[in-house]
């Protein structure tokens, strides 16, 4: 039998998504139900890839197939496709798989014809029903040249105003028959102008360059832009669903309009919505006529109201979620058009689920799984207090690095705001770009400006991991650094002046604006507690600082998967003792630097470790190569050599034999312990001893401290570094006469480490899945140079994700995978987790679910997210 | 039954090298065959290997065992150790598994003391004997000293030539036996003033101490280099051979000698060695009296010589190979000290193996397993004439950084080597560092001497792939380019004078010295005919010029396997036009730039095409960031951007804009043909209309071009550029009327390649292993950054071997593996090949062999090493 690729909606139901777009699978199930709905047919997203693989092309059999469906609907609706007494006339939508708003195309009116305009009109003596042809005609010509043709609707709208000019009108709607007859041959005129042919007459053309048209829409720049923030694969293709026409725009006896079960916003549980008389679907979303709110209807059209109530009420029920439906009363008999699960706010989507469960409707592990993970990053950041933002100009936009509101006085320096927060001022920190020496002065920040930088620079993925609000790259600041103040929109902002920023949309205000905190507990934190209980997988948060720690175990943090120590190396004196370090050239003079090091980073773990209480910390050893720790500028250079008591010249040739081609693949990791063992000691030194004193002052937390060696890729390399740790550890656990135990273990992020990961296991007792450093091995580029040409990527869609966002299931993850079972070949219970910023990513926190990781470990404001996609992909996996 | 570490000779034979070391497997078998040999016993490798497990020291069982052997050779000898009447007196030496002349420590006279000495003397009243006693007793204590306890020998030699100078005597010899007992006296009286104890006196512990030290020396720093060199792993470990003393220095009835059954330097079937009368192999080696050659020993000891001649010949018969041999006469009496097969030059190694094949001891697949590879590269150059050799001396040395000997004027230009030489003047060219600028005067070059850069610089690099003799990293030089001239050794070398580079040395000569050519026929192109027999792996070659091409095919090439185009992009004025189509902002302006290009590209493959006859090419794309060819340096950007029609400052902003902080992993490789497709299709236009071409000229030659899209993780990427190919091509094609068949592949890279090599085969017709940059991946380090911290894991032995010299065969050989069965499941007649510089190692092309790929590739001058190689992996594996 031959395949079939179009199907009546009768034919459909609400499982076939996948095949008929949800838009497709949802009238159909509506007819299921019985519902009023005109009934149509959708040609299945199956067609749709054969387009593309057919190079553009519809198959004969498809064809054939829509000719049937067509015939099918005229059967049922009782009238025919270019039929002059009784014409049909159809909608053409897209409707995907996943809900994309307006990012496809949509023909409405379509089978209409001078023949059949005349027909209507013929039929219906009321000149008002000739006005509304005529206008129906037109706009079906403006619809059809701009989806179809490529000619921009802006062209037609110029002839119409041209003509409103020359009678003198102002609105459309003063526009008579005879305008609207004399628009459509002004608009078929203007089509042949463009296009050297006629305006097509026949509605079987129109019908197939439109289900052409949206086949295509599904390959252009703002659908292909969409599914990339979206995640959505570009393999899915598009249905099209063609629909009978009915008219909200009949009479006065008709209209249309959108509701929702309950608010979108909120979560209440009240109808929702709003509808126009008298009008079609794009005067509702146009916002010329202002809709009335829904409950109004009730008085408009009682009966119609009442029939909408308890169609509203039985989706509900019978889709278990609040929906979101369009309809149209067409001459005082209701048509729904449109029924999906509404997209709602952040708040509204934990209020809904938890009502639903109390409703007795769903479970609460269903109430789990309706909550999109992404969602909850907007309720862990402070927000503008939505009265005052009102009132609020924006003097700028860039880029919404790290998202949250942010309110305080404007700061230059990094000394400068730890100065002003030290005095109880909220600052925003102003800077060209940051660099790891603004650590610190970021840390106190409210917020963080930068002129230059894109949405990976420093301070984004700073910001980011600390969870405070960044705008970067505002490249319209006019900055002086040196004399404190920047220009701005025509304004001189000065330090000392309150500025605003929102992290989310990039805007930044040139007042103070009230923020108001986020709120963990209420629904928030009956919600997690749900979530929790499903989850099986751990979630760790990356956290360097004490006051990351805390923040992370407030979100939920089970424990420190990552503690990134160089961070430890930078602020007031250690970057001094850690330079001395650097530029030693004896074994002694390089122990002495660390000794000045050791106390404070001994200090920092024993303040994470009483923060972290009983939880677990993994600490990573010092990572980056050694010349970020020096300035590279001569005049740094100068004045550092005086500091370090050398010649300007013999620090110079220190930094250019530090110098790497390719840093990332530098002398780094693992490899800074081999060349340096001291510091390895050092480092363990510090970890222990932290360890050791918290332990002997809360003996019941239990402590057993991680060490992790990063960058290993030889199991010689591992065991080099780990016999230094050991007798290091040892030796400090015997002098304390303490009974401790610890951990040695090692991140993968080398594909060589993943592929041997065996042998590597016989000496580390545990993975940690470095995912940034693996992406970029296993792909072969690097994260700092991929943005000059993941954009062709994007274009050419030989991308549709970016793999530092979205871990590479395929590649990336079956090196995981082969690492995975190695590692457990050789040591049953080994523990595993992944620390790249992966981590936080929902999908790729259910890829590691999968894999059957310990524990996921991510940037303190994405425990939460973390949490919900683990519990999630716990809830799916019983089922 | 407790494991056993200790074997008598007698318990032994030769094939238990693995287990005794070479040394001590043939002593065995010398005893097994009934040779004069002093039976001793050997501590095998697996009680080295022990030591070290238990923390450097030997197990009580071990210790047990070498009592109860020393007890056996105590009977088999008639002596005991340590008796004063009859004193066994024992040599104690290393004997790894494969032979390490002169890396680790050897104690002689062992089982002296002031007892056994007296005991000896009153035994044997001649004064002499007495002399001759203390004397081997003094020599004891000093190498124990310096052996064990690490006293240097120099300050005894301090000590003898104090005495001398006392005694107002010139030579050793001149010392009678009381000077030799007062010299045990002061080096006892020393050693215990250094280590503060009396000097052993029992010869148990001098035994254990010894074998200790001989196991310590497995990991002494000249052992670890040359095991590294020889690609010999730490983990065997040495064996260590206790046997008893015979004295070849005990009266002139005795005497010691070395000799080969064959000459070691050309391979004359003749007893080849020297001896001498009264004396100690050390003597021999010394050089201090000069040895007579072996002939003369037939007229001193007729009867000896006939037993030896007669052993010697049993010896190379029974081992079916040429011997290197140590004999001792003690008082007319013959004891073989050792067999081995004996070390040669490559002249001397291919004219045994055919002789031996011609005298019918051996077949000619055995002949082709005797010549290590490698060694052939000494046959392939250039050398000295070593007649005018003898008289030149070099003025300087530096590193031999591509082998091979080169006689010319010198020039300081890229311009001036391509002007003199087209003069037909042969130059060397001299340069601080070089270039891609340079690559054209280097190619016209006899050889390259440079100031600056290492092993793997660019000149060393570019020079061994081109064969041409390099010597690079000459620091003592003081430059002056722009005049033209160079100061080395106090003499001043100007433009035209002659210099002469020996690439295989570092030697650097102020004078013409002749060279004589490289013959590949006579008993090269003989024994290159068996290989090629036994032979089933092809051998390509990576070559980019018709001149690279000419040499390869010379030296039997079956084809290009890398064609590497970006050379093709250097140059006059290609390099020109290169810059221009980098600097385009439209695609109209690049496409114009390749235009320029195409005609130039096109001709070198004609030519190439025509060199190769019938055997086929793989043309890579454009391979390295575009940042390459563009200048750096401000004077520079300021010069080109003149030419290019430019202000200096736009430019300068094209070169910045195209930094990169990783270049390796930056925008390169196919990654330039997704952004600019229009290079793909000028490349592909190129390789077709030159195949095109040529098959028009040469039909027979069946020309199949393979173009092969570098640096691909992403089976949709390589499909974007394929699809550019095919249509470009299949257009050409067609044009022409032809119907010539082509290939397109993908060099396999990047380890998600690897990983996913099932996709990629969907698309590509053939991988080709490019293993440098997949080694850089796969272990996470940059080949320009590893020399920074490589060192240290030498060191540490964390590698024994250069991973970018010799194939990571359990890494990087594992991805390959995947790839290979991944490549072969989807398209089982895929061809396989590498082509990174592995291509010419031979225990990589033995990998590639196990693995079944159908061809390596590697520089032209490492064609024949990689055939003998592979024909030596498919006897192998017959066997």
């Amino acid at each position: 039998m031959e395949h079939k690729y179009v199907y009546l909606f009768s034919e459909g139901n609400e499982t076939m998504r996948e095949l008929l777009g949800g838009k497709g699978a949802n009238l159909a199930e509506m007819v299921r139900l019985g519902m009023p709905v005109p009934q149509g047919f959708t040609v299945s997203t199956e067609a749709c890839t054969r387009y593309y693989e057919d190079g553009k092309k519809i198959g004969g059999d498809i064809l054939a197939q829509i000719e049937t469906a067509l015939t099918e609907i005229e059967k049922i609706n009782g009238k025919k496709f270019g039929d002059t007494t009784n014409p049909l006339l159809v909608s053409v939508r897209s409707g995907a798989r996943a809900s994309m708003p307006g990012m496809m195309d949509t023909v409405l009116n379509l089978g209409m014809n001078d023949d059949v305009a005349a027909g209507l009109i013929a039929g219906n003596p009321d000149p008002k029903f000739a006005r509304f042809v005529f206008d129906s005609y037109r706009r079906f010509i403006q619809m059809f040249s701009d989806v179809v043709m490529e000619i921009s609707k802006k062209k037609f709208e110029e002839i119409i105003d041209e003509l409103k000019k020359e009678k003198g009108v102002k609105d459309d709607i003063d526009l008579d028959v005879n305008d609207m007859k004399a628009l459509v041959a002004k608009f078929k005129a203007f089509y042949k102008e463009q296009r050297g042919v006629d305006f097509p007459a026949d509605p079987k053309v129109q019908l197939l360059e439109s289900v052409k048209a949206v086949f295509r829409s599904w390959d252009n720049p703002r659908a292909n832009e969409y599914r990339r923030m979206n995640q959505i694969p570009y393999s899915w293709g598009t249905a099209v669903n063609v629909q009978p026409m009915v008219y909200g725009n009949l009479n006065n006896n008709s209209g249309t309009g959108v509701a929702f079960t309950r608010d979108p916003a909120t979560g209440a549980k009240a109808l929702f919505g709003e509808y126009l008389i008298n009008a079609q679907g794009e005067d509702v979303v146009a916002g010329v006529r202002t809709p009335n709110p829904i409950a109004q209807l009730k008085n408009d059209m009682p009966e119609v109201y009442a029939q909408f109530v308890a169609i509203a009420q039985k989706l509900e029920e019978h889709y278990r979620d609040m929906q979101d439906m369009e309809f149209t009363i067409e001459n005082g008999t209701l048509y729904m058009l449109q029924t999906r699960n509404g997209k709602r706010t952040a708040a509204a989507a934990l209020k809904v689920a938890i009502d639903l469960v109390s409703e007795g409707v769903i479970t609460e592990e269903e109430a789990v799984l309706r909550v999109e993970p992404q969602q909850l990053d907007a309720l862990l950041h402070p927000q503008f207090d939505s009265k005052a933002l009102k009132s609020a100009n924006p003097i700028g936009k860039a880029l919404p690095a790290s998202p949250g509101a942010a309110c305080g006085r404007v700061v230059f320096t990094a000394a400068d705001a730890a100065e002003w927060a030290g005095r109880g001022e909220k600052v925003v920190l102003c800077r060209l770009e940051t660099s790891p020496d603004d650590i610190k002065g970021m840390a106190v920040s409210e917020g963080i400006l930068t002129v230059r930088g894109g949405m990976t620079s420093h301070a984004a993925v700073v910001a980011r991991g600390m969870g405070t609000c960044c705008v970067s790259g505002c490249g319209e600041i006019e900055m002086h650094m040196d004399e404190k103040y920047f220009l701005l929109a025509g304004k001189k902002y000065s330090e000392g002046d309150y500025i605003s920023l929102d992290g989310s949309t990039g805007k930044i205000y040139g007042e103070a604006i009230k923020t108001v905190d986020a709120d963990l507990s209420g629904d928030f934190g009956l919600f997690m507690s749900w979530a929790d209980a499903a989850r099986t997988m751990k979630v760790r948060t990356n956290a360097d600082t004490p006051a990351d720690t805390i923040q992370a175990v407030k979100f939920g943090a089970e424990g420190i998967g990552l503690c990134r120590t160089e961070h430890m190396f930078f602020g007031g004196n250690r970057i001094k003792s850690m330079r001395k370090m650097i530029v030693a050239r004896t074994l002694e003079a390089r122990e002495a630097a660390l000794a000045e090091i050791l106390p404070f980073q001994q200090q920092d773990f024993t303040e994470m470790y009483e923060a972290l209480e009983a939880r677990p910390m993994t600490v990573r050893f010092l990572d980056p190569p050694l010349h970020e720790f020096l300035p590279s500028k001569a005049n740094e250079i100068a004045d550092l050599a005086v500091d370090l008591g050398m010649t300007a010249e013999e620090l110079a040739k220190i930094v250019e034999s530090l110098h790497e081609v390719n840093p990332m693949m530098g002398h780094r990791g693992c490899r800074l312990a081999v060349s340096y063992p001291e510091i390895a000691k050092m480092q363990t030194t510090a970890v222990i001893n932290a360890a050791l004193a918290v332990t002997a002052a809360h003996p019941e937390y239990n402590i057993v401290p991680e060490i992790m060696i990063p960058l290993v890729g030889e199991i010689k390399e591992l065991k080099y570094v780990k016999d230094i740790v050991t007798s290091t550890a040892d030796a400090l656990i015997a002098a304390a006469g303490s009974d401790m135990h610890y951990k040695v273990g090692t991140m993968i992020e080398i594909p060589r480490a993943a592929v041997l990961a065996d042998q590597i296991a016989t000496e580390a007792e545990f993975f940690s899945f470095g995912t940034n450093d693996l992406t970029q091995m296993t792909f072969g580029f690097s994260r700092d140079d991929a943005g000059k040409f993941l954009q062709s990527y994007y274009d050419t869609k030989i991308f549709e994700d970016d793999p530092f966002e979205r871990l590479d299931q395929i590649g990336v993850g079956k090196l995981i995978e082969v690492a995975v079972s190695g590692g457990r070949k050789t040591r049953p219970d080994i523990k595993l987790g992944i620390c790249g910023e992966h981590g936080g990513d929902p999908s790729s926190v259910k890829f590691c679910f999968k894999l059957g990781l310990d524990y996921v470990s991510c940037s303190p404001f994405r425990v939460p997210i973390a949490k919900l996609a683990a519990a999630q992909a716990a809830i799916a996996a019983k089922k």
